[in-house]
């Protein structure tokens, strides 16, 4: 499987309004972010309400998803859990079903660093695909140093990735690839892949409902038009910044946009997920036809 | 089922050395908590390492626990989940096999008091035995004041029962009465276990690992002898406390205790729990010793 | 003096090199600001380092700025404080000292609702000029929801202002409007202006260092030109938006503008402040340059 | 001045019922713990209510209690400060007052070591005291490994001692004093005296209203007589704990209880303090009786 890079989207698991898994969404929205021209997807994240999903729709997901993808494209599958024999199994079965790498990120409020070198080692026992770190300490507690990474990766070598979360990511990515040769993935919404790609990101995992517009930045930078990426990155920064807003609660409006874009049947987002008011939704429409995007 | 009150103990899960679940442990801790006199059992809880066992190891331990309870004492599930979804699943199976009742905590910095009436109130539309409301805002960064229990409790009215974490419980005990007639549990490691009862408490669920010792300053205060209680309960003091110091984490400490009274044959703790010291473990003796338990 | 509305600017305090407080600077920093066109001045706030200065400091800075606006604008003084005697008392001094109003977030991690009620109760016991309530919850820890402000405002009539910091100011504005009718003030570094105002904001308390663009925004927008406010706003996004990711430690990279700008004489920020390295330094100047700024 | 050791009392702030600074109970107050034979007094720390004194209260807080003392035992000055300047001007006022050391926590939030270095090394350059490194991590948000504290003392030499306040102390105790020759005093409210001076801890600073049991608790174990320090502690555990239950809001109880021993005029606790309801009261005076205190 080749090198993660580019636009691994965070994707979005579709439920039917009763909240069920939504099997043909789900294929759909595969074939949208693909024909969107993403580079890979990253699927069972925050966005992907993982955490609301039983193990047995973990599973039906990963399978679906890496059949769908035909290997079109490769296929991230987030294994964060409570203790390293959860995430290892996890993992181990993504491994299986096809995945090209895992995401993981620190078991929350563990911030012993030598114990997280443990916890990534265990896991880093079972399986033989890449890891992606997640750097994510808003939801887990924990803030990883750019010194403690480069001493992390030393000692689990099977981390390739870092997945950043934590403003500003900008720094962080310049005081990372001082000490490692980790390849770094930006995030934050997608609000400062020009600035990240700048520093030297590989590319970016998010959920921005309109991927094509992240895809297409990303194209023109490494193609070497950076003053035309950037430019056009900057014309659709109201919209990344507007969904950026709802922060890690903003599945329910991505789904909204998928469901606009008539990628999937209903926005139903397992409760509790954070509301979002119908003047948003009008605000939402507003933007996308000031856009043009519409 | 009978009304829960007095010890309802917070189990541990024993693992074989290599971790998986030893069962033969588990029936014989299940037994011996029986023979220590507990009044009910709470399983899956954190100190159960609920969070890190796999859906699949969740139902085998509440099948084995009320397989070997023979319904001698009323046991409790932890049903604590990051979304309605999963918790009112897991609640549900859990009465199929013959819970009575289950004990839920708000997710995890739902903050939001509408959409924890709805959190509840959507778990309890699919149950019918008891819930007991688990306050433990330093593990869900959720507070929950008096006045909201009530209106909660008005809400969602299967909540009959709530287990107190938040320091300090006595005040609380007191605030909570005053406005509901729920059955309020003490917690804290049993580090106040008399003042709660005298406050109104009907009980209380912890791990500490001499459980009869609890039992017998339950049964002495509620026999009346409050006086004879106090002493006796003081007496134990000393060690209620030292194991208290190690907090959520004393889960290692109390396997330790469990091994040394030879009820479970391996103090194995899921990576990662917080490690204890060999001088602890002496310490942990030499109080034991100091004591006359041992 | 008239209504709080428009950029009341959030001030940085200027420091010579040596860390002690440039008076100079101050002057011509306030004289600056009320150049740009901003409609108010809020001083010792968090961006002003107001939690670095003497109490001594503290009214130098009140006095300089007081004197040298000579009434052209309003200004709103920060007087949050660990305790109400302390709030009070500097209240009262800014008062003395002219100030419009004082600004006012709930003591750190005082969650209590009752006992923030007679917090604010107990300040506006001892001035008569309105309190600007400062919804800061990442520093405060203090959540305030549209319920309890609602019920604040009715108990604390002096509050007649809020300045909102918890994302998403949108949605919040429209949801404190249905219940009360304070004025309300957006924040998030600016980055949410055009749509703040459109919910109902009044205007906006932020520190972007270049306050013309907001004052712009806002006086477009104002005077009915919605979507030529809109444009320009958008415009200037790319730079709002970097000046934000540094969040809160965004002292430093103001006080490097300020000096780009030649308003003051050092970008001096009292230790500890978030660092900034030399490439977002110069990402700084690249920004300006693309945006036609410099 | 001699070595800090033994019981250095952490120092309520007496007020008068307006909430003025009651002097002579102060006075008194200083007497009374000396009286008790406390080894040394630790003023303004959380428990003297410092971050809610005016900085002319502060220096008055210093000079009563110096003066009083006569150098009777030594005086630690809590300078816990949100920046370096500010902590470093308190600390050199402290110190020309006659401090025998200043009492220094971390910055609330500031989790870059190499920041923290610095910040304490400015402090430093401005002192000639000890710094004694208040370790709490509740408050600050800041948790310091003993790996890191090593090599923070190896920067900042003034560090000579720690005030720990991370459960379990005894723990900590054992894993900086393998590291360092930094002298330990221990905390929790007394809660662990006995396991800490064990552990090698060189006293305790903490402020339980009976301070007359921690000094002999600490006289016992140093004269050698271990059992009879540690049955003499345990008989007053009961009461430690009840004190302990109320954290850092335990101000309140612990001002009631010098009340009710007559050493200070008014229970008085600026706003916001924690509140206290009365049966809590009842509790302590019961507990008081049943230990045969009263």
């Amino acid at each position: 499987m080749s090198e993660l890079k580019g636009l691994c989207v965070i994707t979005v698991t579709p439920f039917h309004e009763d909240g069920s898994l939504d099997e043909e969404s789900l294929r759909k929205l595969t074939d949208f972010y693909i024909d969107c021209g993403v580079h890979g997807m990253t699927i069972l994240g925050i966005m992907g309400e993982a955490h609301k999903l039983s193990e047995v729709e973990r599973m039906q997901v990963i399978d679906i998803v890496l059949h769908q993808t035909k290997a079109r494209v490769p296929v991230v599958v987030g294994c964060s859990a409570p203790g390293s024999n959860l995430a290892a199994e996890w993992a181990l079965k993504a491994e299986h079903a096809g995945a090209a790498a895992v995401m993981i990120a620190p078991p929350v409020n563990l911030r012993n660093e030598d114990m997280l070198i443990r916890y990534f080692a265990m896991i880093a026992d079972h399986i033989s695909i890449p890891i992606v770190l997640q750097d994510e300490p808003v939801t887990t507690g924990v803030r990883l140093s750019p010194a403690f990474i480069a001493r992390l990766v030393e000692k689990v070598p099977l981390i390739q990735y870092v997945k950043l979360e934590e403003a500003p990511t900008t720094i962080k990515i310049s005081s990372i690839l001082e000490l490692t040769d980790l390849r770094i993935f930006g995030g934050l919404g997608g609000m400062y892949l020009y600035e990240e790609l700048d520093r030297g990101a590989v590319g970016i995992m998010t959920g921005f409902a309109y991927p094509e517009i992240l895809v297409k930045t990303y194209d023109l930078f490494t193609a070497g038009n950076q003053d035309e990426a950037r430019a056009y990155f900057y014309r659709f920064l109201p919209l990344i910044r507007f969904e950026a807003q709802l922060g890690i609660g903003g599945v329910t409006i991505r789904k909204e946009t998928f469901k606009l874009r008539h990628t999937i049947a209903s926005s139903h987002v397992r409760f509790p997920g954070t509301p979002v008011d119908k003047r948003t939704m009008q605000e939402l429409q507003d933007m996308i036809a000031f856009l043009g995007l519409s």
